[in-house]
């Protein structure tokens, strides 16, 4: 993992580390107008940090579902709205795509040409890679953009579970490219800092293979395990018990989001699917042989790997 | 799903429907000296839910180490303990098998020729099927075998996490057969609502296919997606968040318990590994072919199933 500041004695990154903070002043950060494009659990979560921490003078809320948007305002996550994304973001010194994935470029194309001088552009999007190339791309030349994904997505979706604090304790990953501006991404680093959150920076193509392990596998693993036991018998889901329920939490999560991260990040998650079902056989080798010592071998080994994630 | 006494108007049992009791007097029960085999997480919450309710006179404690014997003693949980299973279970009117599964018939033969008149042998297995028509093999003519499985376990384990509540609103399945003794099955299904649980019976076969498919496959799919990720790059593990850890919990259940439930379900269990590859097939091939629309229904159909799971 690569870090602005690198801290020599750091060694491995590990959830539990002390992290080096971009900023030391996160709340000199203040933006007069901060735009959210797509007011959903995340979206929605990130407007009342910054109105939390007083880090911004106005937001304005974009997104397809004028009810939603009636609502967050109602509920003073947001403070104005348009159903034009180009308006909503007119004179934003801040702009977070906080919509799904598949919907990024379409957006920016959309929004381009009524960006403020010196705007900053950063989005929420579990998918970075190319995605963060197409998206610098298509910025003004006066605009920077700076990939970002905080890992504090869920099963819950909408404004209703959204809350200030969301953000406190979970890691956030930021990816910088040769052409991310230095002072925007202090900015941004320095903001989700000022939400409790421990921020580090990857390279976009490295983050979108980690995360195709830890996160886009088990999402794809989790719907085929539900729809397998559909399929066996119905029935049989009524007899689940918490070790089924934990497993398949992730099935819940919305199908269109995990729709368009997996098209986007589908070359890792087929390349993994193929490691992990040549890791399955090996189990289903050993249950045919009834290889009693290698199966508790394999049991052990990832007993212990998983003890060791918290 | 079998009930001793089906309610005609209960239609399929649902987790939250109400279950027929299946004695109207569950505290007129009462057992002079229990001995409880494998005094782990299941044995020792069954040995602190009899004593919070008053049912035995005498708990003796019996297994492999003699320090968790003499903890579980010094915390009160057992009155007595031996290493000899034999001894143990002298005298006593209900002796519960704990132990993995895999030790089930061995500790039977050790124990059938000291087993008291009358007395109730019944388990917490994970496992039916077969081994119930072996444990009621070898039970003397007037010793009645009730097979069950409280559907409580974790991935904790030991005494140290046990606890007098835990079966509370926990599903327990009971499998008669036709060997069964109706006074003995109304008794363990008496003491089981007596703390709290949800009782209803099974065919033990079909138990067997119903928790292959949600709980020993998400186990096994479980302990494969930590070794693939590890597989693939150890220090991804690191940037695990809440998805990963809820779907691979159960992979830090126990490895011996899990050797022995899998390898004694086989059958069943490669059975169902092949339809989930089957259906983590359909996935890959919707993203092969970046057949969106394939994909988010799959995806949905898996949601709606998910969140029917309570």
């Amino acid at each position: 993992m690569k870090k602005l500041y690198p801290n020599k004695d750091a060694g491995t990154l590990k959830s539990d580390s002390p992290i080096h903070r971009f900023t030391d002043s996160p709340g000199s950060i203040f933006f007069n107008k901060v735009t959210i494009l797509g007011v959903g659990l995340i979206g929605a979560s990130f407007a009342l940090a910054l109105k939390k921490r007083g880090l911004c003078r106005h937001i304005a809320g974009y997104g397809r579902k004028e009810n939603n948007l009636k609502k967050a305002l109602g509920m003073n996550i947001i403070d104005s709205f348009d159903i034009d994304a180009s308006k909503a973001c007119a004179d934003s010194d801040l702009i977070l795509f906080a919509i799904p994935v598949g919907c990024f470029t379409e957006t920016a194309k959309k929004i381009n040409g009524s960006l403020k001088k010196g705007a900053i552009v950063t989005d929420v999007g579990s998918v970075k890679g190319k995605l963060v190339r197409d998206m610098e791309a298509l910025m003004p030349e006066d605009v920077s953009f700076v990939g970002g994904h905080p890992i504090a997505g869920s099963d819950r979706m909408g404004i209703d579970t959204a809350a200030a604090d969301l953000f406190i304790g979970a890691r956030c990953i930021l990816t910088p490219t040769e052409k991310t501006d230095k002072t925007a991404l202090k900015k941004i680093a320095g903001l989700w800092e000022s939400f409790g959150s421990k921020v580090s920076t990857l390279d976009a193509e490295e983050h979108d293979r980690i995360y195709a392990a830890v996160s886009h596998l088990p999402h794809l693993i989790a719907y085929a395990i539900v729809n397998t036991v559909d399929e066996i018998n119905n029935s049989y889901l009524g007899y689940a018990g918490n070790g089924f329920k934990d497993t398949t939490r992730i099935a819940a999560s919305s199908p269109e989001l995990w729709r368009d991260i997996s098209l986007m990040n589908r070359d890792n998650i087929l390349e993994f699917i193929a490691l992990f079902k040549k890791n399955l056989d090996s189990l289903s080798g050993y249950l045919k042989t009834a290889n009693s010592e290698a199966l508790e071998k394999e049991f052990k080994k990832a007993k212990a790997l998983r003890e060791d994630v918290r």
